[in-house]
């Protein structure tokens, strides 16, 4: 996605850990426009399939999933962090290692928002070690629904998780892929 | 705003102490039609003054706020929730008490999303004693932003908040505004 990539050249920085921080507009200031432009392609992307839920993770996560459930007009859940490991059987749950917080975090997803005739589409803003997607796998695996796709704003692809994905047979499509952060400098992947 | 009525009727659970329970379209799934009819009824509402930016709280504000963002074409912002007190000379930051989940989260707002020629919405999906909003109205202080008013999805109007903001010559708009929750029941204020 072209217009992503000249966002991210001109408003993110980078910082020390390969970390990429496009707080401009996607993760503390949120540029509606672009997110419905980026609900629109992710629909583009997966128009061949039946979507019924769009599955996202607090709080980044919110924005581009609730622009592609508007544009496949289908409700959006997103699962809840919390500390404490305290289970309840009304809810899906898994843990969640945060590398650039240190932390592992629970989510929770109530039962009833997501049932065995699903077809569930995952958003999420970044993927890097894959830690959040695969948290929402585990709660797709023990909703028995089926996982129609993976939706990424932005893979870090030189991180394993996107590789795993893809070797795992998991359709995954990420809107921009970045090669390297190498030197204070993002390098796209070919397109 | 007649239709939120109706989904609150239909869908929402009255808890004991006075809780009313919306995750089925706003807190935990999200009705993203209804939630672009409530960003454009907020637009509606305050379409005479000069907004420039949305401000709101993680992560169950981010929903509204970023449809109101859409309807508005300016950015959004979202205070983001620490439950560290530590603060650093690039954030406005105040304490917010969570009387639902007895904690006090410190917000933090990046200094550079708002500056003294913001003229700023405050969106949120709830209002009971205030103590978010009064948390965002720090941020605005600290900022030396203009106020321009404050959209709440659902008030519970027997509860200090509203009253309170009324009182100190804050434009509240309430898209809907609750008088009871009594007996598991949900009474509305009359237009």
């Amino acid at each position: 996605m072209e217009e992503l990539k000249q966002r991210i050249l001109q408003d993110g920085e980078v910082l020390d850990g390969d970390i990429l921080k496009v707080n401009s507009f996607l993760n503390h200031q949120i540029d509606p426009q672009l997110m419905q432009r980026i609900g629109q392609q992710f629909k583009h992307l997966f128009d061949d399939q039946p979507v019924t839920k769009i599955l996202t993770i607090e709080a980044s996560g919110i924005a581009p999933a609730l622009m592609t459930g508007l544009a496949f007009n289908v409700p959006v859940v997103f699962a809840r962090k919390s500390k404490s490991a305290i289970q309840n059987d009304n809810s899906y749950h898994a843990d969640v290692f945060s590398y650039t917080k240190k932390v592992t975090n629970h989510i929770l997803v109530d039962r009833k928002f997501i049932n065995p005739t699903d077809h569930v589409l995952i958003i999420d803003d970044f993927l890097a070690n894959g830690e959040a997607v695969n948290g929402l796998i585990q709660v797709c695996n023990q909703a028995e629904c089926t996982l129609t796709g993976i939706g990424i704003v932005i893979e870090k692809a030189f991180q394993k998780g996107g590789q795993q994905l893809r070797n795992s047979g998991y359709r995954l499509e990420s809107l921009v892929r970045i090669k390297s952060l190498a030197d204070q400098h993002v390098t796209f992947m070919e397109d």
